[in-house]
């Protein structure tokens, strides 16, 4: 299993992006952790970390795509 | 089954995309088609049509996703 993990701040782009995007990943191939940045702030390092500067974005196999613009990682530390 | 459309131009962020991203979807559940807009230029006002504006994007279910950046459909055009 690869691992997918999908960072939000529950913006309207982001949720649009989870309910099409996230959940249309193979599930039999990618394991899918949604993590919300706005409700969990100590994730915010690891998402930076795996290269993501704005949400949602989605890390596959650790590189990470940005998908649409919902709100920068700098925008959530405030 | 719900059409899952991918535009690219070859770029290499397209490429990416496409390698981990587009191949990530459960081709179960979606039908994908990936489209060179370099190659195919006659589609290019079918892909803004769908709201895309630059690529790589995936188009599923009639919404677009732009994912990270590689070139906008202006450019393409030239």
């Amino acid at each position: 299993m690869t691992n997918a993990t999908f960072y939000h701040a529950g913006c309207p782009v982001c949720v649009a992006a989870e309910q099409q995007l996230a959940q249309a990943l193979d599930t039999s191939r990618y394991q899918l952790e949604v993590v919300h940045l706005g409700q969990e702030k100590q994730r915010i390092s690891e998402a930076e970390t795996a290269g993501v500067s704005s949400v949602p974005a989605l890390v596959l196999n650790g590189q990470p795509f940005h998908i649409n613009f919902g709100a920068s990682i700098a925008d959530l530390k405030s």
